[in-house]
């Protein structure tokens, strides 16, 4: 029988994955693609490869892909050069993945006697615009003689009034944000880092997210949030390299430690919305609570969407007058988020909402004070945030001898 | 302000949905597309809309869509016209649906001062192949004076060997399958249907699917299952008159109530994958357990996927070997499964695995005597049953006048 030899060059799963070797290509030539992450807002065939290699890592400034998989993870191992090798591996199997490659180096990789390299689910699949996106946890500076390197931006997140968090499904020393156009490819990348993980890292929580509510390309249409209403406007576009550079790149002018130039910090919200107290809310009331109107997206008093808000003829627990940079200071986030259902609780209810991702140079000049001003939004009545965590995410990987995290972990910026 | 008027047909909203008025232009013709739903297995553009109307259900032989929403709901009045009045509801909130149109008849409906008729989140998206198939669990049958109307074959299921039931995830008077290319459509298909039927209906338990695990259409890639083996290789065509006759719709002479002609009985069941365990499982190993090789999904001892399986190379406990047609006397179902990622356990391990759900004429010749052959499959140390229902399907809505469960509920068939 067949299935004592190694997989034949002639499968069909070969075929299957053959098209992304172009793009794995392209990526591994290093410098040439690494601006990409920073202004790649071209309209994106849902199928294709995003490049791995950049100054920033994929995932941030690159146009939000419709499914999101996100995973905390705890570390269990205390033996450094055992964390630093998984770090290595996994930027390795992220390299393949996110060009559309299984993560062993044959279809499926090693002996008929040996567990497969990839657990195969992606097979026959397009690279489906995977990105893979690390961060670091403020625990995971409490290991491995890191605490001088933790960053001063990367702070115990205060409380905010209506928090009701969840600490099993918040914080966590590493994370990793798997978004793509299909949600097989999502899962797949971040069930093959658990695995390659197996006995130094394990999963703390993860969140699937079904559609996103944000978009970084303005030309594209404005996704809604379960709320029904279009969120993210206004968001940071991932052409805008000064707002990105303003607000989203960490620089060495920061102040920060040297290790985390190009990189940036994310703040995770899981925010429930009492969906079914709000589908009984009139449609003057939802349109008040936001500032805007719900069919078109324009603020209030205005006709389009994307049309300047005049802030004060909303009111003032306005949702949208509230967030807005004039009401912090010209605060300013790059927003991710993804709608979520995850089936329904003891009443019946759904377990709805929102997955907030946010990306910025330092929470303290942005998701914070954001937040704190949020605390007499009009919203709250309908909404809860269940979950909560914050990661340092490091500079992107350079080439094909760079590793996520080498600048914290080998001292090299 | 804006807000104060009925939001004025310009709005881009309303434009989005445009789009969608010829295909229910269509479905409301009648009769012409009476028969669409047994043989509908063109490759689909993934955003059309698929007909509501016709003498089956839609979402049972149409070629299986992306993403899966599952709802079961239990009946919370005992008001038999309310009740018959919900299914009337549902009926026309799922034509519209269906078509791409919001729940109500504005763009999003009704008056500023009353809550919107339609939750909004899907304005602006494309019908997505959206189809909504119900069905009636043996427990509405103690309901209503329905009791002599309960079909013999809608058993209550035996126990099966390994079977580990949540009872709060199983069963359920009712349950609606959304089924769409776009899982944002699904879930505001059953959100908006959980809204209708407030008071009268509550969901009981609910399940995402967020890859297809099935194919209807054989000149389709198979996909793969998260074991990573192709699933569903010899599964019924949406094409094949005859075994969807044979194995599928229920039939004047099957001796059942007349009400089900045109119907089908469906078993839904949660597997759980063990999944790390199976990750560290050797190739050869899987691949005896499956009776297929991995990459190209052959029978053993073949060279390709659709090659007649030769059951007697398998290994006695191999799963298709117990699973297929000539070992069980003929019995034959129709899968229409899904895979599912529910976040982490308590042990950080993954809440993964197969929502199984298969269609057939009779569940006594075709789920019951398959699943218990199964007792002895090599893969049930690698997965778990851990919810279980069965609900009768009733026959298509004929017309835009026909409504689901007339034939129960009037006693015309």
């Amino acid at each position: 029988m067949t299935d004592t030899n190694p997989p034949s060059p002639s499968r069909r799963s070969l075929l299957g994955w053959g098209g992304a070797g172009l793009a794995l290509g392209a990526a591994t030539a290093g410098g040439a693609v690494a601006l990409a992450h920073g202004n790649d807002a071209a309209p994106a065939d849902p199928g294709a490869a995003v490049p791995f290699h950049g100054m920033h890592q994929a995932g941030i400034a690159t146009p939000v892909q419709d499914r999101l998989h996100f995973a905390a993870f705890d570390v269990t191992t205390d033996d450094r050069a055992q964390f630093v090798q998984l770090l290595k591996d996994w930027t390795q199997a992220a390299r393949r993945m996110t060009a559309g490659h299984p993560v062993g180096e044959g279809a499926y990789g090693g002996l008929p006697e040996a567990p497969p390299d990839d657990t195969g689910e992606a097979l026959g699949l397009r690279p489906s615009r995977l990105t893979l996106t690390i961060g670091f946890g403020p625990t995971l500076f409490e290991r491995f003689g890191l605490t001088d390197h933790r960053p001063e931006a990367l702070i115990d997140l205060p409380k905010f009034a209506g928090d009701n968090l969840d600490t099993a499904r918040s914080g966590g020393d590493l994370c990793v944000q798997a978004c793509a156009d299909d949600p097989q490819i999502a899962v797949h990348a971040i069930r093959n880092l658990a695995r390659i993980g197996f006995g130094k890292v394990v999963i703390r929580w993860s969140q699937l997210g079904f559609g996103k509510t944000s978009s970084t390309t303005p030309e594209a249409q404005t996704p809604r949030n379960l709320m029904g209403f279009k969120d993210g406007t206004r968001n940071i576009a991932g052409t805008e390299t000064d707002r990105l550079r303003k607000h989203v790149w960490v620089s060495e002018k920061d102040g920060g430690p040297s290790w985390m130039t190009g990189g940036s910090y994310l703040v995770a919200r899981r925010i429930r919305m009492h969906i079914e107290p709000w589908d009984r809310t009139s449609l003057q009331e939802q349109e008040d609570i936001f500032g805007r109107d719900k069919g078109e997206g324009a603020p209030v008093g205005k006709a389009k969407e994307r049309d300047e808000p005049f802030l004060k003829a909303m009111k003032p627990d306005a949702h949208v007058r509230l967030a807005h940079p004039d009401s912090n200071r010209g605060a300013t986030i790059l927003r991710r988020g993804y709608s979520f259902t995850d089936g329904t609780d003891r009443l019946g209810r759904l377990d709805a909402g929102l997955f907030f991702l946010a990306y910025q140079r330092d929470v303290r000049e942005g998701f914070i004070p954001i937040q704190r001003n949020l605390a007499t939004d009009a919203l709250n009545e309908y909404i809860q945030h269940v979950s909560s965590a914050l990661f340092a995410i490091p500079p992107g990987v350079r080439d094909k001898d760079d590793w996520w995290g080498r600048t914290l972990f080998s001292g090299e910026a």
